[in-house]
């Protein structure tokens, strides 16, 4: 039933209020051939507005991961893009929902892709939007940019649903870059980070109580980086011959 | 504030069962540039729903034009463009969102132009799909290809808002190139992989007699990154702290 790769894509959202936004989100999904909906912390779910809104795409709601927070929801993604309507402090590779697709359909066959979407007020924090390798920004009028939820996440799904249709080229983009490897987990890449930034505590490079954007600069520096798992092994093994060769001090 | 020519496209909604669906089809419109809504027989109209579901639109429910059969919609209009959903029994010129766009922008400097689209249960009926001069289908999951009518209507739009912009694709180019900081030069970037070589050595992790290709394979790690001036400096700064905490070995 699905485009070949679309079931590979989850759509995540975060800290829905609107239970008919979850609904119509999910409708929107099976219209383009995705199945995988995963809820980070939902106001109201179970819904009967939201079932309602679902219209024939019930089975995609009875089917959700309902999960604590986002670090759970995108643990094992390969890819992880987040929306977001602004310009942030930092700025970050962003995508057009088209790249967004191709990016997707790209990487999905060796990886879980996930695509987030924060809260209709508010949207992703930069903390979560930090967790991304990519942000995606629907083209939008300027004196009124600001898309509903499920409107956001038809955008993002219509595009992928475009680019996986054969005619679309769909397979002549994925021959665009093929790796060797897989690309490492959201989990892996989060413990590099961590094991990193004991490192860094360790040689006096970093204070945690005075972290001045560090961490979140070797976030985005290795982010856009996309590690394989091999890359990721070569770090972490670089990270544990340091530790064992640094001066003993208490 | 609308895209040029976005101005003299109109969306027409025919007999509108859910004044939600209008509220969030005059969002979607606005959301990206157009402003022209007219309504033929609407069930309930104005209304609370839909002005709830406007959101920050509500001017353009405000300026609706309700009118009494589809032909009066349309009559001033040069292009008429209508939603299907199905294959109907007499074949029509049909589009898909991103042809209806780009017709439409080719058309709407001498003309007017008018979207249709039908009821949320049974769409146009073909009476209705005669009066249009071109039909569209927004690809679908043949499972389930029923989108919403906002949903409908939101697709279409975007692919205008798409096909308007200066350069298609040209704004997000620019702002991927968006930067906050230079780049490291070449340079900046040998003189970095001389060093972490040299830390490498220390800590017993790479044997430059023995190499099996780590360093190729860092090299291509932060090549593919492209890294920036602080970026840099943070690099650097990690690996002399690193050095600066070693224990002492000859």
């Amino acid at each position: 039933m699905n485009e070949p790769g679309l079931g590979n894509i989850s759509i995540v959202l975060v800290n829905t209020s609107h239970p008919g936004n979850i609904g119509a989100s999910a409708r929107a999904m099976k219209n383009m051939g995705l199945s995988k909906l995963v809820l980070v912390r939902p106001k109201e779910f179970p819904s009967g507005v939201a079932t309602g809104r679902a219209a024939s795409a019930v089975d995609l709601l009875e089917q959700a991961r309902v999960v604590d927070s986002l670090g759970a929801a995108i643990a094992d993604s390969g890819l992880v893009i987040g929306a977001s309507a602004r310009s942030r402090r930092i700025p970050w590779p962003l995508l057009t929902p088209e790249q967004c697709a191709r990016q997707a359909l790209t990487e999905v066959t060796g990886n879980r892709v996930a695509l987030v979407f924060g809260r209709e007020d508010t949207g992703l924090s930069n903390e979560e939007l930090r967790l991304c390798h990519y942000h995606v920004r629907i083209p939008a009028n300027p004196g009124y940019s600001s898309l509903n939820l499920a409107a956001a996440v038809l955008v993002v799904c219509y595009e992928l649903h475009k680019a996986a249709l054969p005619e679309a080229g769909g397979e002549a983009a994925a021959a665009e870059r093929e790796w060797d490897r897989e690309m490492a987990t959201s989990e892996d890449v989060e413990r590099f980070y961590e094991h990193l930034e004991r490192v860094l505590v360790a040689v006096d490079f970093h204070d945690p109580k005075n972290p001045r954007q560090l961490m979140h600069r070797i976030r985005r520096l290795f982010g856009r980086t996309r590690i394989d798992v091999m890359e990721m092994n070569i770090l972490r093994g670089m990270l544990t011959h340091i530790e064992n060769n640094l001066t003993d001090r208490d």
